[in-house]
Formats: structure tokens, sequence, C-alpha cells
């Protein structure tokens, strides 16, 4: 089943269906709940909540499907991975797929991958024949796109982040870097800026960008400045209310590779 | 007279008594009117507001200070330059020494750099003997870290703002680098890092670095990525409140120098 909670980003919806209807042969059961998601979420700022309301949900609408699938469904599969463990643990960071599921869950857990580091995952990915585009996919959060939609989300707000992640993926890529994780972040508050001489009062856009091998610790790639800039032009000029690009220079530790 | 707002930047005070009583032997007047101006600021939010209540409060100390002097004080001078009108013409920005003055203002207006450029104001200055690093002193709009201090001020953002300022100029300093102005910026929201393997949940840091002729167009220098990440090592280290580090890499326009 892919859940799509309106969370993705740009073309991974009809990535995912792609990859597991037509490469794989699986019997995969597509569900829309943007509206849902996005609902639950009106003006929740606080971003462990955010999370928690998210994983929660994830899980009702795996409920309510299965039940429609008929009484076969026993298990719930989580691709929960060690560091997921080891910082919900030390209160990092509440991911969904550790703890805070409901008390009252209908399903056995299986976590086939939870002693694995994402390099390792990868290694038993190949093993099991899966698609190379599909292991050497990027890493995403469970919460997708809601941990870089900061703050409390808007519609508007998704909607630039969304273009704007695809202009930072699409220009990366073209470059031919190999990095382990990049995308764009856009916060909730405004930034001055001047279009045609005349005032903008628009959103920043952050480029996140990490090399690692275990995601416990991340350094900053040093990115070609004419990259930088040119992903810089193109979301200003092609991303409504975004007036202003940054780069994240923060190695992990101090910062963790999301913003919330 | 130096009316300190709360808002200079570290030890910049100190710097400006030095110049004008020590250098320059000048009759100058100190005033510490910190507790006043971020009074009015508790809890202000919008932009322009800040601005327009930052550029009102100068002028009621310099009434009340004229007072103290005597009668015989009649004119104000203000270092308003040609860019600062053409953005407030154009509704940009409140420069709060264009317009938005008292209608009961007690003083003459006395605007001798109006229709220069900054580069320009620079020979003016040579030209008047003044000391170089009085000359080549980095631009500072006057709501100072007012307006770098993003949203609603508070003083332990602006004390980490202060701080994270002058490790920016320290070692951009020491770097030995032709910059045209090169500063801090801490925007009121909260990122997430981790710091000894417990979660943090601190304000990010942005640089700001420009180079212009006129301050109507900017562009981002490409700073070394050694001196980048060894401003950013030392900001998350040394100023609490601050766990992530970007740089600004917007040119103007369409971005402006300053962040509001």
């Amino acid at each position: 089943m892919h859940v799509n909670h309106g969370l993705m980003r740009k073309g991974e919806s009809e990535q995912v269906i792609d990859v597991f209807k037509n490469q794989m042969d699986a019997n995969l059961v597509y569900v829309d709940a943007t509206d849902r998601f996005l609902g639950k979420l009106v003006d929740v700022a606080e971003p462990e909540a955010k999370r928690k309301i998210i994983g929660a949900e994830f899980i009702r609408v795996f409920e309510e499907e299965a039940r429609k699938v008929g009484n076969e469904v026993s298990f719930l599969a989580q691709g929960t991975i060690y560091p997921d463990i080891l910082e919900s643990k030390d209160g990092v960071k509440a991911h969904h797929n550790v703890g805070g599921l409901p008390d009252d869950l209908q399903f056995e857990l299986c976590k086939p991958v939870k002693l694995l580091y994402k390099d390792e995952v990868r290694v038993v990915g190949r093993e099991l024949g899966l698609p190379e585009n599909m292991v050497e996919r990027q890493s995403f959060p469970g919460p997708g796109l809601g941990v870089r939609c900061l703050g409390a989300i808007t519609c508007d707000r998704l909607e630039a982040l969304r273009e704007a992640d695809a202009i930072v993926r699409e220009e990366i890529g073209k470059a031919g870097l190999t990095i382990w994780q990049y995308f764009a972040v856009v916060p909730d508050f405004r930034t001055t800026g001047v279009r045609e001489g005349k005032r903008a009062y628009d959103w920043p856009c952050i480029i996140r960008c990490i090399n690692t091998v275990d995601v416990m610790t991340a350094e900053v790639p040093e990115l070609d400045w004419a990259l930088l800039k040119r992903i810089t032009a193109r979301i200003t000029a092609e991303v409504p209310g975004i007036c202003r690009v940054c780069y994240d220079l923060m190695p992990k530790p101090v910062g963790t590779v999301e913003w919330e």
C-alpha cells in the first residue's frame, strides 16, 4: 500500500506507483489521503506534534484500508532503521515508526531492518534484487515535506516548497554529483526582497545537502558556486512566494539533517 | 550625539565614542537609550512597524537631549543617502531617515549627502579628512541589529545575534578579504539539532555577505569553504541558543541586503 499524505515530493507518488506496479508487478493499493492529513495539520506548528499526528494518521489509514481488503491483513511492516531507534530513544526526534503507535494497533508489527544502518539496508536491497533506482533513492523522512515546510503547514507554502525542492533535485541531479541527500526547506517567516523596483515580502528557501555513511554524523558538501547560484536564480524566478535562497552549512552534529 | 538604542553591534558604541572623542576631539554627547528602545519594540514583529518605531524614537531622544544642552540646537543632520530615498519612494523599505519624521519636528533638517551613493559619500569623507576607519566602516542600517533580529525582538535572541555577528566580522576581517558588508541575521524560529546525543531546539543564524558599488544591486561573494566552516563551528560552539548556520546566496535583486 502507498499512502499519499500530500507531503510527497513532486512526482513521487507517480514514481512509487511505477516501480511497484510496472517494474515489480506488485499488488499495490494506492490511497490519496492528502486532504485528511493536511486537515489534521492545520495550525499545528510544533515539530514533534506534527510528527506524531502524521505517524498516527498513517496507522489509521492502514487500518481502514486493510478492512477494505478483508480480514487477511495481519502484519504491518515498517522500514524502521537503527538510527531511528537511537534518536527516538535519546529524545532527539520522534520517528513515527518508533513508539508513538496507538495502543489498540490491529496489526502485528514487523521491522525487518531495524538493526541496520542505511548503507547496510541498501546492501540487503541489492541482494533481494530490488530495482537500483529504488535502492539508491534518497532518504526521505516518514512525515515527508511536512517537516520541511517548517511550522504550521499551509497549502501555498507547501506548494512553493515542492517546486523549490524539485529544482534543487533536478539541478544537483543534472550536475552528476554523488550527494547522499539534497532537498529544500521553507520556513514559516518572510523576508524582504525587491522585484522590478517594488517591495517583495516572501519566504526564504534553504538548500540542504549532506554526505554521510550512517546518518549518525553528516558533512556538508562544498558545492560549486556556479551550481548554487543557478539554483538560487531558478528558485527565485520560477517559484512564486520565494525571494531569497540560503545554503545550510551545518554538519551533524550540532545540526540534524532535517530542520525539525 | 551618539544614541545607543541597544541595537548596536558588539563594541560599537565604544568605538564610536573613541573615534569622536579621542581621534577627532569632538564634543560628543553619549546617550544610552537601550531600555527605552527595546521597551517600545516588545512584541512588535512587523518589519516596517519596527523601522518606524525606531526612527520615531531617535527623534524623541534627540529632542530631549537637545533641550538639556540648551536652546542653541537648531539643526538635525541626517546621513540619508540616495538609495535610501529611492527605496523609500518605491515602497521597498521605510528608511527612517526618509519621511516618517514627526510632524512637530523641532529641528531644521539637514541632509548633506542625500544625493550621493555610498561610494561617493566615502570620497567626500576622505576629502574632509575623516579617519580612514570611519570612512571605510561597514554600512549599518539606522535600526541596527533591530532588523537583523528578525520578527519580535527578545533580549536573549538579540544577544545571540550580537555574539554571532561579532564572530562573522572577526573571522572575515582576519581573512583579509575585501567585502562591502558582512554580518549575521537571526530569525525568530527554531530548528532541531543534537548536542551530546540530546535534542537541541535553537535558532538558526544566517551569514549575509555582499559586494556592491552603489547598493542598488549587490552580489554574493564566493567565500572559501574553510572560512564558512570555521565561522559555522565557532558560532554553534560559542553562542548559546544557535544550533545551525546558513549562508545567504541571494543577490540584490531579488533579495534586499537586509532581511527585513
